[in-house]
C-alpha cells in the first residue's frame, strides 16, 4: 500500500522534509461534515510539542485544504491537504550527505531508491510528513468527537519515569488530557520527564517511552475477523509513524505472566447492556470491538537525530568513519508523536465505521446518540 | 480487507471451525515454485504442537491442492487450498451456546453478525483457522529457505520462564529451532516451561508469553514508506492470529529506558558490505530492511478456554451467570503460534519481494545468491 | 487485481478445466442472507446452455458450499463455493499440446506462465471458470431480485440476425426473459438464431454477436465519481468473461452519430419522482445511477474453438504448421455468456450498495421498499 | 476505488472546477525516471484543443511537480502534481444552480453527495480533471516513448465522418499522430470533421464519436486472468472519463457478424518472433498481451453541454421547467479527449509493468531492448 492507508476512507500521502509541500488527499468521507479550522489548527499545534523539549524548526504548519470542502463543510469528495515547507535549512545536512545516519532511513532509502532519493532532511522519510497525517486526522477526531467517541493518549513511560494508568473514571482523564500541553496525567511525573528531557538534550543525546491510548465511546462490532482485526488495521497505522517499533493492546506484555483465569474479562449484564468487568483485552474479542473502551500501548524509540559523535561509514568512499550531526534535534519526539497516534487511531476508526455503516456513518452514530437518550 | 491480505500476492482464508472444510486461495505466486509436500505436512504437524501439552482435538490436517499446481510445481495461478474438518464434536458446545466465553469472540460475533454466525466451536474465529494460515505459509517458507532465507520463532518468555535470547551465531540457533519439537533454545528452560503449562492444564487453567522470532538473508530494500512500512505489514499479518495482542520490532519495550546513543545501530563497511554493529532496530529502518536479520515480538496471551467456572450473561435471558466450558482446550497456544507466526511470516517478505522484484522475484533472488559466490 | 474483484464484497476465483475442482471465495456478503440452493441450480443449467446449441461437455455443476453458510442463510464470513471437474477427457487435448490454438490463451498463458501451466483444456483460462462466477452471481442475484433489482439479458445481435430491442414495459421483458431457455426477446428471432448456430456447428465454425443487459429497480446514487464510476466497475468485471470484447453503455455506439442535443435525457419530475424522458445514457450520469433502468451492451466474440483446419505454431520446434482442434467445442458460447454476464452485474451492483449502504445494505433496501409504499 | 486506482503504481485525482486547484498524486513509480517538463506542456496543450473548435476557457495549466522529483529525476517517493484554477467565472453557472443539467452528473451528484457539493462548473465531475490525469498520463507516456512503447489515437469517426483505419505501417501512422494538432490521419477527413464541430457550434449543439488506439512495442505476457485482464483494467481507466461510454478491443463489434475462423488469428513464426498473422483479437488474448499491438476503440458520447433549450427540473421546486446553459461550451470534446485516452492508457501499461517485472520494471524493459539488437 506505500503511501495508501484506508479500505473504503483512503489516505494518501506524499512530500519531502526540504521540498516545497507536503499534504495528503483523505477520500472517502462523508458529505455534510463540518470543518472545525480552529480544531485543525490546535491539533497541529499540539504536534508542534511543548517548545521547551520540542525542534528548534519551527513551521507555521498552515493546512490549505484545496478540494473536498464547500462552505465549511466537505463535499465526499476528496480532500487535497497541502502544507507548505517554509523554514527549510538545507545547508545543515549538506556536509554529511554520503554519511548515513544511524537509526534513519538514510541507508535504507539509498537501497531502496538508489540514490534518486531526495536526502535532505531524511526526505520522505522526515518526521514531518507527520504533520500531514495529523492535519487528516484532525477533521476525523472533531467529527468523531461531536458524536462522542474521544481518542486520548499520555505518556506512560519515559526513560524509567512512569505516569499513573488510566483510571476508572476514563471520561475524566479524556478531558484532563484534552487540557494539558504536555499529555502525562500525573503533575508531578509530567515535570520529572520534562527535566528528563532537558537533560538528555544538554547531553546530545535523546530519549523514547511508551504512549498509553484510549478510545472511548465506540460502539461494539466494528472491525472484522483475520486480516481485518481492529488490531491488525491498528498497528498497521501506527507503524506508519517513523518513531514505532511496538504496538501492544489491553493490558499487552502483561499477557505474558497471566493465567488465563486472570487475563479473560468477565461478562456482565448492567444497566441494560452487555460489559465486561475488567478490560484486559483493551476493548477487542476475534479482533471485534466489544463497547469497552479500546486500549493500547505504543512504544517510540528515542530520536535517532542526536548530536553525540556516532560510528558510520561514508557510502559513496565506503569508509568507516565518525560523524556528528548539527542542526536542530528533538531530544524527545514522544509528546508529538502522541498526537500523530491519535490522528492515525481516529483515521482507523472512520474507516471502520465507512466499512460498518456505509457513506452515512456520521449519520448512523448520530441515530444511536439519540436512541440512547 | 477482511478475509484477505496481501499487495501483490494474495491470501483468502475460509471456513468454520465445525463446518465441512477450512482454506485458502493463494494467489499471486511465481510459477514454477516447487511444491513439497513433506514439508508442507512437518509444518501442519508442528502447528499441532507437542502432544503433551497440546490439544485433543486431533485432525489428520491433510491439506489439499486444488489447484494452482501441475506436475508438482506453482502454475502461477491461484492455489486452493482444502482442509477438512473430521474430528469434530459439536455435542461439547451445543449446551453452552446461549452463553458467551470471556476472552473469546462469541460476544463480538454476534454483534458483528447478528446472530447469524455459526457458534459451534468458535465458528469462523476459531484458531483452526490458522491450519490454513500454516499451510499457505509452508509453501512460501520452503521456497524462501531454498534461497536462503530463513525464520525462526522461539519462545522467549512463558508465565514467567524466560528462555535464552537469539545467539551471536543465529545461524545456528535458527537450524536448532527447525530441529526442536518445542520451540525454546534452552532445553532446561523448554523443560520448565512444559511443566508449567502441564500443571496450568491440572488446574483448568491456561498461560500465555511472548515468541521472538528472527528472519535472516533478507535483501536489504525490502518494504516502503509510510503505511507499506515492513512493520506495518508484518504487524498487520500477526494480529490477524487471534492470541496475538502485541507485536514489537528489535529490542521492543526496552526501547523506553534507552538514550538514542544506546539505541541506534551504527553502521560499519565490513567485508565488502554496509553492517549495522548492533540491532536494536530490528533489521528495519524507516519502514525498509537493512539486511540485518529482522527480529521482532509477538506477544501471546493466554488461551481464553478454561476449564475453571467463569462469570457471564447468558445471550438470551440477558441473565448474569457463571459458566464451565467443557470439552478439549489447550493450556497454552503459544507453541503452536510459533508456527502460525513464521507462516504469516513467510507471506508478507514473499508479497514484499513480489512487490520489489515483480513476478520472477524467485530468480531475482537466485541470481543474486550467485552473484554473492 | 488477479483472481480477486470487488471493493468491500470480494470475489475471488481459482480452478484449472482439468484440475481436481474450480471454485471461488466470496467474501463481505450480509449475515441472514437467504441461500435459495434451487435458484442456484436453476442458474447454473442455465449456463450450460440450451443442449441443442451447447457443448458436449456436461458437468453436473454441482456447487458445494464449504462455509459462510449455516442453516441455510449466511453468516457474514467467507462462502467459498467449490465445483468438483468430472467429465473431464484430457486425451482429447494432449495431441495438440505444443500448437497454440489461434484466439485462446495457450500462447500468451506460455509466455505469462513460462510453461508451468496446466495446458488441457485452457486450464485457467478456460470458459469453465465462469461456473464459478456464476454460482457466486447466482447468490447474489437472488438477494437482489428479492429486493426488486432485475437484471436481464438478451442476445441482441447474433451474426447479423438481429432481435428486437427493450420494449416501453420493461418489467414484462424482464419476466418473459426469466422464462426463455434461449435468451431472445422475439421468439422467430430466436429460431433464426439457434437455426444460424446449427449451420456454423455444421462448418466447423462458430459465430458470436451482442447482448444487451438492462437492470431495474436501482436506486439513484450508487456510485463513485472517476475511477469508480459504475460502467468503470462492471466494464472491468464483464471483461474478466474470456469472450467479452466490448461493453458499451446506453446507446452505445450510436453516440458517434447524434447531435447533444438527441443524445441528452430531459429530466422530468413525474409522480413524486425525477426521471429521464428518454434513456440515452444507460441510468448512468457522471458513473453515478440516475434512478432509471441501467442498460449496456456486451461484445461476444465467435468461439475460438472451431474444427476447420487453422495455422498456428508448434512452440517446441518453432514450425510453422496447421492445426484442426477435436473435442467438443461449442459452435456459439453468447447464450451462455448471457447467465454469466448477469451474475457478474449481480457482483458488481452487490458491491456497489455494500460501499454506499454498508454492512447492512439488504436492510436499507428493504426499508426503501417499505417507505415507497 | 473512487478516486484511486492502479494495483502497485497509484493515482488518486482531487479537486473541483471552481475551486482553488486540481491535482493528484502518482505513487509508486520508479526511482531515476526522467521528468520531461517539455514533453509534459506539450501533452497538456494537446489536451486543450484546437482552439477553432475547443472551449473558450483558457487555463494556463501549469503543472506544479510538490514532491517525488530531484534534479529532475524521479525519487521513487509519491509525485503531487498541482494545477491551479485560475480562469473561474462562476457567475455563468450561479443562475441555473437549482436546474439540473440533461446529460450532466448534477443530478446524481446531488443524490449522491445529499446536496453538499461544489456544484459550479460540475464540480468534481467537471472535464476539467482530466488535466490532472493528463499530467500524470504524460509523465508514463515520455518514459514508455523512451523505452519503444508508444501510444496513438484517431479519430475513427466523428458525426458519420469516418477517418481511414490505422495502416499496415503502424509505426508511421504513430509518427503522424505526433505530430498532429487535430488526432486525424487523413487530411481531407480532419478539414471535414472540423467543419462538422463548428456547424453544431453555430447550431448550440455538439457531437461525439469514436477514438481508435493503438499500443505498438508492448511485451507479451502483460496482464493477468480474470479480473485483471489488459481488457478489465485498459477499460476501468478509460470510463473514469466523464464522456467515455463504450469500449470495445480489436474489431470490436465488428465481432458480431464474423465466423470463429474468420475472427481468430493465426499464429506464424517469422524473423525469430511468433506473430499473429491478423490481429482481430487487439493484442490480447485470454487477458494478456500476445506482442502484437494493443488496439481499441473508445465511444466518446456528444458534450452535454449545449447551448439550445432542454427541458429539466428545478431541484428545489420541482417544477419542470426548459433551461438554456450560457457560457463556454466545448461543441465537441473528442479530440481533447483522445490525449486523455492516451495517458489513461500510459498509466494502465506502467501499472502492468510494475506487477510484471517489480520496481525496476523500466530497466527491465531497456535490457530487452538491448537483447534485442
Amino acid at each position: 500500500m506505500k503511501n495508501t492507508i484506508g479500505n473504503v476512507l483512503k489516505l494518501t500521502v506524499f512530500g519531502e522534509s526540504h521540498g516545497e509541500a507536503i499534504g495528503c488527499v483523505l477520500d472517502g468521507l462523508p458529505s455534510g461534515m463540518v470543518i472545525n479550522e480552529d480544531y485543525i489548527v490546535s491539533v497541529m499545534q499540539k504536534r508542534q510539542g511543548l517548545s521547551a523539549v520540542s525542534t528548534g524548526r519551527r513551521e507555521a504548519d498552515h493546512v490549505s485544504i484545496l478540494s473536498g470542502v464547500y462552505h465549511g463543510k466537505t463535499e465526499g469528495t476528496p480532500l487535497a491537504l497541502l502544507i507548505r515547507n517554509s523554514d527549510v535549512r538545507s545547508a545543515d545536512y549538506s556536509s554529511i550527505e554520503d554519511l548515513v545516519r544511524p537509526g534513519h532511513a538514510d541507508y535504507t532509502a539509498e537501497i531502496r531508491y538508489e540514490g534518486y532519493q531526495d536526502k535532505r532532511g531524511g526526505g520522505h522519510f522526515s518526521g514531518r510528513l507527520t504533520a500531514a497525517l495529523t492535519a487528516a486526522g484532525a477533521i476525523l477526531m472533531h467529527a468523531l468527537e461531536e458524536e462522542g467517541i474521544l481518542i486520548g493518549t499520555h505518556i506512560q513511560r519515559l526513560h524509567g519515569i512512569t505516569d499513573r494508568s488510566f483510571g476508572e473514571d476514563l471520561a475524566c482523564d479524556m478531558e484532563l488530557l484534552k487540557e494539558r500541553e504536555f499529555p502525562v496525567l500525573d503533575d508531578e511525573q509530567a515535570e520529572r520527564m520534562i527535566a528528563e528531557i532537558k537533560d538528555a538534550k544538554e547531553k546530545g543525546d535523546s530519549v523514547g517511552g511508551i504512549l498509553e491510548t484510549a478510545v472511548t465511546g465506540l460502539p461494539a462490532g466494528l472491525g472484522e475477523p483475520m486480516f481485518g482485526s481492529v488490531e491488525s488495521r491498528i498497528s498497521e497505522a501506527l507503524f506508519s509513524i517513523g518513531a514505532v517499533k511496538g504496538v501492544t493492546f489491553g493490558i499487552g506484555t502483561a499477557f505474558a505472566d497471566l493465567y488465563g483465569s486472570e487475563a479473560n474479562d468477565p461478562f456482565a449484564y448492567r444497566d441494560g447492556k452487555i460489559i465486561t468487568l475488567s478490560n484486559h483485552n483493551g476493548g477487542v474479542n476475534g479482533g471485534i470491538t466489544n463497547g469497552m473502551p479500546v486500549c493500547f500501548q505504543t512504544v517510540i524509540k528515542p530520536t535517532p537525530s542526536i548530536s553525540l559523535p556516532q560510528k558510520t561509514v561514508n557510502l559513496k568512499t565506503k569508509e568507516n568513519t565518525v560523524m556528528e550531526i548539527r542542526g536542530r534535534h528533538d531530544p524527545a519526539v514522544i509528546h508529538r508523536a502522541a498526537v500523530v497516534v491519535n490522528a492515525m487511531t481516529a483515521f482507523v476508526l472512520a474507516d471502520l465505521l465507512s466499512e460498518a455503516y456505509g457513506r452515512s456513518w456520521l449519520r448512523v452514530l448520530r441515530e444511536r446518540d439519540n436512541d440512547d437518550r
